[in-house]
């Protein structure tokens, strides 16, 4: 965990990499080979739930099991000093993908809510009292309102949420700007969202909005669970002061995410969970607590996971970050373009250029979300539908659910085209 | 999650299971059939850190991730479908295996740590306050410490320490029975201790300690981390209100642990931690939750890890907890008495019959755990030396640091024989 030297967030620009993204990279991903409900070949358009795990995850996951299975930072012996190098090789790559100072900014959580938490619970309860202010955007995921408002229960502080824009149903950089005030001492948004696979204005996140928190002494912290698997993210021209994702979504393991913090913002953090590892000394009647990020790692982590997600990291810095926005953006578009030509069908968000993420959430007049998925499973198609964690966002879009499809790097044009021609099959028989 | 009807606690019996223990066994654990700095066979007695996976769980893994990898309870798809089902047997499994009235009081945690803060957190912070105590015993895991320092300084209440007897270094039942008032609002214990091997007198805790509890209307919690991969353990005669374990010492995947609550007291318990999967529904206002175990499940879950404890969870089951248990208090006893034999040797803890693991903790006279534990890896022999997460136990038995040999089901008396014969080398050396 020494501070990182090299030149960061590796993205290998050439054509060959971006090439190999869609048809080229299938073979890695042994599960897109099946058919399900007897013949029907699997279109897996659900990785805003959650990717799938390239056989260089798997290797690297029955690498540790099979041959170096060991618990970490507490051991001498040679199992466990390779388990503990294993597990901080793979902090170190989380903080190079993402362009952390230093691999002491990566705190691994076991999944971003996690994150999420650790942050409304530890510095938020230091932090927050009556007359203060937190602000959210209404189309927030659960993970990012309902800790907020655990927080300002606790805390007497006064939850602000901002809209959208009515005309590309962004979050509305300008209704921000106004709520802003000596009083916000934070503002938690999210990065890319899972529903409308908008994107927060970069520019304006990293100049006018971290200006603008900066001069009220307000933190800023980042929801990237959608971003980080789809486009570079780097912490230092990002202005937040924290982020979170997730392994699950980037090609990695359940069971995994991380807290990006700045160093000094960390160290001022009480722990909010007690136990092993993130201890300094331990007495009857009190505790002295280790530096971060071994202060918000009670217990035995999540070692084959954080070393699972690792290799998925390695996979996608192989692929590189800006080729795979570029496919997405490609592949989206295109999915945005097709689906909107189907009669009936409302999709929601800002238009695909505007978008961090290829996925498309919609409607169709008079058919229920659910018996859209329903009947696509039924021809092999993964799409979900429901609320997608966004009951607020649904709730001011005047909807109850959503069928949402969302490809990834390994989902092909080719898919896409079978997707909207099934879309429309089912339709005649729904409608 | 439906009621179980079946009878619980499966526990093979025959003699068939008990003598597959041991050497019988080791072919499922391909990580013990390697040599360690150069030529020399491994010999892991790490086992009170972490256990091995056998092939069965690293198949359940490699069927999860390589066959059905979706996300869990939200999805209609196929995969999702298939994912929920495997998520939630595991559910029942690890109910079966305890006895529980109902897969609905497992809540699954990302490890024994973690549940142990959820009951501190959610049902400490919401029952606790000034002049309320807290029982703790001096052999705690710092995990079970920590979180309860934690909770009292958050509510004024008091924390109040049982010591060990005396002549066996076991947790102080007469102290318990002292200490006990109508003040007490919780007693937090350890069932097996991960570094003196002590059980709790288990007629004691379900007889007298339950209704001295009762009488004083406090809540009685075990930390069994150490208990459920080496013995049979039954909530409903244990007379416990709370239990946790970790997947990762019982065979299982690193990333999974639970918590058994009856279900009465998981109903009455606030979430601590906020996100998806444990609302009803949200608003931007406020929220409503689910009811457990949902409702402490926030976030993707580990799902890949749950579905991999369920395996491991039959693992065990089909040898017999009865059986581990029998085989290990033989393997412990062996090397207990071995260990003694050997000149300076101090072991900690009660003796072999009174233990609930194998585990020895000891020290040499003029030698440090760390370099005992280090000559030893030289030989291939994997034991650990420091304070195992115990500081003021350590402290209590008036050392810094002890080495710990702790085996398990696949290893041997001939290991124990190389162990001791090795331990003998090195203090030659040493001394």
């Amino acid at each position: 965990m020494l501070p990182l030297q090299e030149p960061l967030v590796a993205s290998p620009s050439g054509q060959e990499s971006r090439s190999r993204l869609g048809e080229g990279i299938r073979s890695d991903f042994p599960i897109l080979h099946q058919t399900v409900h007897g013949d029907k070949q699997l279109i897996y358009f659900d990785n805003g739930a959650t990717s799938q795990k390239p056989k260089q995850v798997l290797e690297a996951l029955r690498a540790y099991n099979e041959g170096y299975n060991a618990n970490v930072h507490r051991g001498v012996h040679y199992l466990a000093a390779k388990a503990t190098s294993a597990y901080e090789d793979a902090r170190d790559k989380v903080a190079r993908l993402i362009n952390a100072k230093s691999s002491r900014e990566i705190v691994f959580t076991p999944n971003a809510t996690a994150g999420l938490n650790l942050v409304a619970q530890s510095w938020g309860r230091s932090n927050l009292g009556p007359g203060d202010e937190v602000v959210v955007s209404v189309a927030e995921h659960h993970s990012n309102l309902v800790p907020w408002q655990m927080a300002c229960q606790a805390t007497g502080a006064t939850l602000r949420v901002v809209p959208l824009t009515k005309d590309t149903q962004e979050i509305d950089m300008q209704a921000l700007k106004d709520v802003l005030s000596e009083k916000t001492k934070i503002v938690a948004l999210v990065y890319v969202s899972n529903m409308l696979g908008s994107i927060l204005d970069v520019d304006f996140v990293a100049e006018e909005t971290c200006k603008l928190c900066m001069q009220v002494g307000a933190k800023l912290l980042l929801d990237c669970s959608q971003a980080i698997p789809n486009m570079p993210v780097d912490v230092q021209t990002l202005g937040a002061d924290w982020i979170v994702a997730t392994g699950h979504k980037l090609c990695g393991p359940t069971g995994i995410g991380f807290l990006w913090g700045r160093s000094e913002v960390l160290e001022q953090m009480p722990p909010y969970l007690g136990g092993g590892e993130m201890i300094e000394n331990v007495f009857l009647d009190h505790s002295t607590y280790a530096p971060p990020p071994s202060r918000f790692e009670p217990g035995t982590p999540a070692i084959a996971e954080a070393i699972g997600m690792g290799a998925a990291v390695d996979y996608i810095s192989d692929l590189g970050l800006e080729n795979i926005h570029s496919y997405e953006q490609e592949l989206g578009g295109y999915l945005y373009e097709k689906l909107s030509s189907v009669p009936g069908v409302t999709i929601y968000g800002p238009p695909p250029e505007k978008r961090g993420s290829p996925l498309c959430s919609f409607n169709v007049e008079g058919v229920h979300a659910t018996d859209l998925s329903t009947f696509l499973d039924f021809e092999g198609i993964a799409v979900r539908s429901g609320h997608h964690c966004t009951q607020p966002l649904h709730h001011h879009l005047g909807i109850n659910a959503s069928a949402r499809a969302s490809p990834y790097i390994y989902n092909t044009v080719g898919e896409v085209d079978t997707f909207v021609e099934e879309l429309q099959n089912v339709l005649k028989f729904l409608k």
